[in-house]
């Protein structure tokens, strides 16, 4: 142990009890998130904090000491931005996991960071409210890695990102000085939005420690539509049609490789013959007009097969197979889940350039995402027991990151930059912006002790 | 005229030509903003920038010397951020005017700063898309003014503020370099979101000279439900059950001496007998049924008169009477127009506070605002020749504004900070929090020329 980890663990014991330990057996568990072909460090310690004074001790202490800090949530991510770093203290907020308060009047709930998206969701559900955003992680994520990240979800395409959905958050800064950021008004125009700052900054900026969220009263309908087409160019047709005339709160969209994996995991029966399946649907007082809009759409687009049904229960069924997509895919192999966003009607051309990619790099890739939003993940099998098949599905995602830029598109529409796609950030928001950014990041943390090297 | 001056007009001369001016008639029209009680100085020289270019070369002469720089759009700002600085160089946005694209797939137009509210909307509305934010001043605020301010509307109910609806900025940093936040794509997480950093911060971060924002297909339907009721209170309860069971795009508020001013402007035979008036609009293919419910929890709550109609041009009409309550106070005597949002179950409360200011500092106070929001414009009219009125008019502004921090609110719903709200700034955001927006603030531009002294 070198003099310094010793006066780190010093003063950690001190102030933090139990809630920090050094054995590097807990510590493995908590090391990485659940991205692929991401380095991690070997931390030097764990701190759970238990409380914001906790998070403020720790970060008092990483402050004086310059001891980079790494905060996670559940460590569900898949950019690496909750990878440890070499002699960092990982922060996890799981154990901080109240719900301080649910406002039936002003439909919002405050949470601490370690709640889970789904207990969040089930409480407001008691009493009649909605947590919209939905990654699909959310039986497991945490509302402040959600936050932390602005994860996405199936609902974005009506309700927005989870970004949208928060009000307030409390951070505790580099220097352990707390703030609270927005307000507690539907509106608010005071000072900078410090909120939609920290909002997906990934722990660079300040460790999230509580979040305001907004809440909605569930929509008393849900109806749904499936549809094949043989070409995926039809299905996006489609999906610009249906943007055009309804509001539809999911359209999701799966290729060949994927319907094909969810129909030998579920035996739901699904079309293997088509090259593409759009899943659609649509909720509130409307919501069997507008799905029947949407069919219509489907089929002016030369869809094969279109079902409409406004029975939830069935409804439910189609979410499951599209749920089933990521566990149908792992059966195959290994997968490297990449996450690009491209214009909507930009989406044909992206799918061409996937399938170029699998060719040229003779690998498979199962694609799927949210087609609304132009949010696509082509997923990456591969034996990562071979080192030669896991360079080409390197190399598979990096051209597809390229093509993806060449398209006008975004590097990550929903999961992050963490270290994975930092590579490609800078092509991406530019020199200038960059910096601009940095100049940020040095103004909040000037000892970049705050997940260095991630995010931006 | 000092050697500062005499240089910087060679180097604005040189480079900008017929674009500047240090006519002091002709800078005398831009040296301030609608706001009132709020101190302009004398610039030194107007620049009427052309293009992105002139904004540049303005920055980047001011930068070298240091000279302060106010940015504007049309001048309708209503907390002083445009008001002149001594001399500063004033940066007029309004020759730039161009709308550069509107894109009928993405559903986004991208519009010099300069492009007046409306003319975006009617443009928009050309190809059948719509551009939803609609503060007051449309017909005569700019874009770039609109963005920078955040400004609000009526429609926030619904569908948010002008920043929910900006997808990219394009900005001239205090050094003249050029940015370009976001993506163009519905979803991006690349980085730091510098694009709502920008929105709402007054000129004070960066020059906005494009915007990229969304456009919606325009419902088909609207409904309009006008309620009369005894007291404020019985209002906002039917506020409160008609946002938990419908959506209304529009939920606005008047009290007795609005609806009264009004009555007499518009001879429209409003219930001048009632103590509020409600105006409800729905908006979208379930309208009607909205509106209904609407109606009904009017009548729950104690409704004197409610009344409901599906004709456009009738709810038109009421949409008249609320837009003429501006013109309509200001036949009263000189404004002060305040801006304050609370949640929207302290509406009561808030309304209360407003009417003991009134009393306890003999003024009349005209309220009215954006309901569903918490969002209230209580207007203080008096005689601005007379030193005494206008000292007790800035002293009932002040008492509301720490009335409404009382009751958990924010100093401004839409209006912004400029200089008129400034001093109750910090007891709003909080000491921690405005030393992170000055940092941030410092980090953009450190030699503080960017409308220093505003807002932050």
């Amino acid at each position: 142990m070198t003099p310094e980890s010793a006066m780190l663990r010093d003063t950690l014991s001190a102030n933090l009890g139990d809630a920090v330990t050094y054995d590097r057996d807990v510590m493995s568990a908590f090391h990485r998130d659940q991205s692929r072909l991401t380095a991690a460090g070997q931390p030097a310690a764990l701190v759970r904090a238990r409380s914001v004074q906790d998070v403020v001790t720790t970060m008092t202490s990483a402050y004086a000491q310059g001891i980079p800090v790494v905060a996670r949530g559940a460590g569900t991510g898949l950019a690496g931005a909750a990878n440890a770093l070499d002699g960092c203290i990982v922060l996890s907020l799981e154990a901080m996991n109240r719900i301080l308060d649910i406002d039936p009047h002003s439909r919002t709930a405050t949470v601490q960071s370690g709640v889970l998206n789904g207990a969040l969701a089930a409480a407001a559900s008691k009493v009649g409210l909605w947590y919209v955003p939905d990654p699909g992680s959310r039986a497991i994520s945490t509302i402040g890695g959600n936050v932390a990240t602005n994860a996405g979800g199936s609902c974005c395409a009506k309700y927005g990102v989870t970004g949208d959905h928060v009000a307030r958050i409390k951070a505790v800064m580099a220097d352990g000085r707390i703030i609270h950021t927005g307000a507690n008004t539907r509106k608010n125009v005071a000072g900078l939005n410090l909120t939609q700052l920290l909002v997906g900054s990934e722990g660079t900026l300040g460790v999230i420690v509580e979040a305001t969220v907004r809440l909605r009263v569930q929509p008393n309908a849900a109806s749904t539509v499936v549809a094949s087409f043989a070409e995926p160019s039809e299905a996006i047709a489609a999906v610009l049609e249906i943007t055009r005339e309804s509001d539809p709160c999911l359209v999701e969209i799966m290729d060949r490789t994927t319907i094909s994996a969810v129909d030998e995991l579920t035996h739901m029966g699904l079309d293997t013959h088509a090259g593409a399946l759009l899943l659609v649907q649509c909720d509130g007082r409307d919501a069997a007009n507008e799905a029947e809009l949407c069919a219509q759409a489907c089929n002016a687009a030369g869809a094969t097969e279109v079902y409409a049904t406004d029975d939830r229960v069935e409804g439910d069924e189609f979410m499951h197979a599209r749920r089933m997509v990521l566990p149908a895919l792992e059966r195959l192999g290994g997968t490297l889940l990449d996450d690009l966003a491209v214009p909507v009607d930009k989406l044909p051309a992206m799918l061409t350039a996937i399938e170029r990619t699998a060719r040229s790099h003779e690998v498979l890739i199962g694609t799927f995402g949210h087609a609304a939003d132009g949010n696509l993940h082509p997923t990456i099998i591969f034996d990562d027991n071979s080192p030669d098949e896991t360079r080409r599905a390197r190399c598979a995602f990096d051209d597809m990151v390229l093509a993806c830029l060449d398209l006008g598109g975004s590097i990550s529409g929903e999961h992050g930059i963490g270290v994975l796609k930092l590579p490609h950030l800078e092509a991406m928001v530019g020199t200038v912006e960059r910096d601009i950014m940095a100049r940020i990041k040095k103004a909040l943390d000037p000892k970049d002790i705050l997940n260095p090297g991630r995010a931006i």
